[in-house]
C-alpha cells in the first residue's frame, strides 16, 4: 500500500478502541497502510484470537487481519499505552461512548493530546447530546473543538473495493491529518468542515433507512424508494437547517451518500426493521429476534422530541415515530402520507440554527 | 382517481405532443384523472392503434391506455385544435423540440396561452442550449417564463407505484397550475423556483450515469457506485452553481433523486452505455447496437465545454468526456481519478453564474 505523502511519511501508532465491525474495518485498513495499530476489545476471546490468529471471531470472522494489529484489552488501556499513542479512534457506540471517555479522560492532556477520530453515529438515548456534546461534557471544550469525525459510507473496506469518506471538524487541520493517516487510492478521504451537520445527518438517516425499508415490505417499487431517498433528504435537510447546520453538508457523504447506501442495504439493521413492519411484523417480535434495538428506532424519539422543540414539520420522521411508538398502522400512515397536500419541494426555515448554536456557544466558538 | 381539488375540480384539455415512453405514461396518467387528453405522433400506426384498441404499439406495449385520450397525427396539429386546449404537454426530445416549436410557436399568444409543461432533457446539440433558451428564442421569452417543467424519476407511472415529480418554474402560479394538474395520491408534485437548475441537473446526471455504469461494468460493488453518486452530485452542484443555479436545487429530485435512479437502472440508456465501456467494449460499437446516441455522450462534449468556459474542474465528468471523445483507456482513466489528491468535500466556486444570468437578462429576470 503506498501513502498519499510517502515522500514524508512515518507510521502512526493509532489505538482503536472497539473491535465491532467498524473498529475492525477501519484498524486493518490502518495497519494495511503500515502504521502501528493497537485494537482494544472488552473481549478476552477477541483479544487472543487477533493475536495469535489474526482473526476475529465475531466480526468479518473470514478476514485475514493485517499483521501490523496488536489487539489489546479487555481492560480499557491505561494512561502509558494512550500517551505513546499519535491517534486514538473511538469505534465505540454512542451509547457507551460517556462511560468510556469519562474513565479515559483523564489522559488527554487539554492543549496536547493524539488526535482524536470519531466513527461512531446516532444521538445519546436520554440526553438526545450529539457525540460532540458528549466529547464537551466528559473531555471538555478543547478536545471537543479538535476532535474529528468519520463518516463511512458502509464498509466493503476489507475488500478493497474504492470507497469515499468524509473526514470533519472544527479544526481544519485536525481533519487534515485524520485524512492523511487514511487516504489511500481506494480510501479516497473529502474534508469538511461541518461536524454537526455530519452527527445530524449520520443520526437522522437511520429514520429514513426504516421508511425505505417499510415501502419496500410492503411491496412498493424502486421509484417509491428513489422518493422516500429524495423527500428524506428534504426532510433531513430542514432539521439540520432548523438544528443551525448547513445545508449543503446533506449534499455529501454524510448526507446522500450515507441515506443512500443505508436505504439499500437489505442487510441494514434499520432498513430491515422497517421491512418487516411493512410485512406486517410488530415491533415488539422484531426487536425480540434482532436481539437489540437499531438505531433508527431510538433515534426516532429523538428526532420526534428535536422537532416539537424546534416547531418544525417533518412528515416521515414523524409517521415512523407514530408507527413505532403510537402504534399506527403502517398502512394507513402510507395513505396518509401520499394524501398530503401540494407543497415546494425544498422548503428550508428561515429563523434558525438554535442548538446549533447553543452547543457553539458552549465550545466557544461564537 | 381522485382529484386533489375535487370540490372545484374541472377536467382540462391537454394535447401531450410525443407518444415515446415519457409522453405516453403522462397521457395515460391525466386520462385516468378525467382530463381529455389529445395525444399526437407522427407515427401514422401508433395513432391509428391508440384510437382502435387503446394500445400504443411502440412503447409500453402490454398497457391498455386511458380511454380519455384521442390519438392525433401525424401531421402536427394546427391552430384549431391548439386553441381549444387548456394545457400543452410537450415530450419531445431536446434536439427536435427547436424545431416543432418553430413550426407551432404562430398559434400561441404571447399574453394569452395554454399552460406549457416541458418534460425533455439534456442540452441541444450545436448550441448548447438549455429548454428555457430553446423556448425563448422561438417563442419569445414572455412564454419562457411561464413555461414550467416536470422532472420525473423515471416512470413506474402505468403501474400506479407511488412516485413523485418537481414542478418548477419562473412563474410561481404556473408550477402550481401544473402541480395541480398532475398531483394525485401516487403521483405527488413537488413545486420549484429553480428551472435552470432543473434542466441542468436533468441533463448532467446522463453524464454520471456513463461513470455509474462504467463502474459497474469494471466489476466495482455497490460501495463505489456510492462514491460516484456522491461525488458526481458534488460535482453537478459546482458545475451548477458556477452557471448560476441554486446548489439546494441538486438536493432536490432533479438532482438527487433522478441521479440515483438513472445510476440504479440497468435499463437506461446511459447507464448501459458505462456498463459496456466498463467491459472494455468500444464506443462505436455501442452506439451501433444501440441505434441511436444516449444522451450522456452528446451532454458529456457540452458540459467540457461549459467547464472550459466557466474555468472550473469535474474530473469524473471530465474523465468521461475522455474516455468518450479522446480514446482514453477506462481502467487508466480510474485509476488517475483514485489518485486524485486530498479535496475538500463541498467546493462551490464563490464568484458565479454568468450563463444564468445572461439567461434571465434575455428572459427580462434581472
Amino acid at each position: 500500500m503506498t501513502s498519499p505523502t510517502r515522500s514524508c511519511w512515518e507510521p502512526s501508532k493509532v489505538l482503536v478502541l472497539g473491535a465491532g465491525n467498524f473498529g475492525s474495518c477501519l484498524a486493518d485498513h490502518l495497519g494495511d497502510s503500515d502504521h502501528n495499530v493497537y485494537l482494544w476489545s472488552r473481549q478476552e476471546e477477541v483479544v487472543k484470537s487477533l493475536n495469535e490468529v489474526h482473526r476475529n471471531p465475531i466480526y468479518l470472522k473470514d478476514h485475514q487481519f493485517s499483521m501490523n494489529i496488536t489487539a489489546v484489552g479487555p481492560e480499557l488501556p491505561g494512561k502509558t499505552l494512550i500517551d505513546d499513542m499519535d491517534v486514538l479512534l473511538f469505534a465505540i457506540p454512542t451509547q457507551f461512548l460517556r462511560e468510556n471517555l469519562t474513565k479515559l479522560q483523564s489522559y488527554l492532556g487539554r492543549k496536547k493530546h493524539p488526535l482524536l477520530i470519531f466513527v461512531n453515529k446516532g444521538i445519546e438515548i436520554g440526553t438526545h447530546a450529539l457525540t460532540l456534546e458528549i466529547i464537551a461534557d466528559t473531555c471538555g471544550t478543547e478536545i471537543a473543538k479538535a476532535a474529528t469525525f468519520i463518516i463511512l459510507i458502509r464498509f466493503a473496506v476489507v475488500q478493497r473495493q474504492p470507497t469515499s469518506v468524509s473526514v470533519t471538524s472544527f479544526t481544519d487541520s485536525e481533519a487534515q491529518r485524520a485524512a492523511v493517516l487514511f487516504h489511500q487510492p481506494h480510501f479516497r478521504c473529502y474534508t469538511g468542515s461541518d461536524p454537526i451537520g455530519t452527527e445530524l445527518a449520520g443520526a437522522l438517516k437511520n429514520v429514513y433507512a426504516i421508511a425505505a425499508g417499510a415501502a419496500d415490505g410492503l411491496g412498493f417499487e424502486n421509484n417509491t424508494r428513489a422518493m422516500i431517498i429524495t423527500r428524506g433528504l428534504a426532510e433531513m435537510t430542514r432539521i439540520g437547517t432548523a438544528y443551525g447546520a448547513d445545508p449543503l453538508t446533506f449534499l455529501g457523504l454524510a448526507g446522500v451518500g450515507d441515506l443512500f447506501m443505508t436505504c439499500s442495504s437489505p442487510t441494514s439493521r434499520n432498513y430491515s426493521v422497517g421491512f418487516r413492519l411493512g410485512k406486517g411484523e410488530s415491533l415488539d417480535s422484531i426487536i425480540d429476534s434482532l436481539g437489540s434495538i437499531a438505531e433508527g428506532v431510538t433515534t426516532a424519539k429523538g428526532v420526534k422530541m428535536i422537532l416539537d422543540e424546534l416547531g418544525i414539520k417533518a412528515r416521515i420522521a414523524t409517521t415512523i415515530y407514530e408507527v413505532l411508538y403510537e402504534g399506527k398502522d403502517i398502512q394507513t400512515a402510507v395513505r396518509e402520507l401520499l394524501e398530503l397536500p401540494l407543497s415546494r419541494e425544498i422548503d428550508l426555515p428561515s429563523a434558525a440554527g438554535g442548538p446549533a448554536k447553543q452547543l457553539m456557544r458552549k465550545l466557544g466558538l461564537c
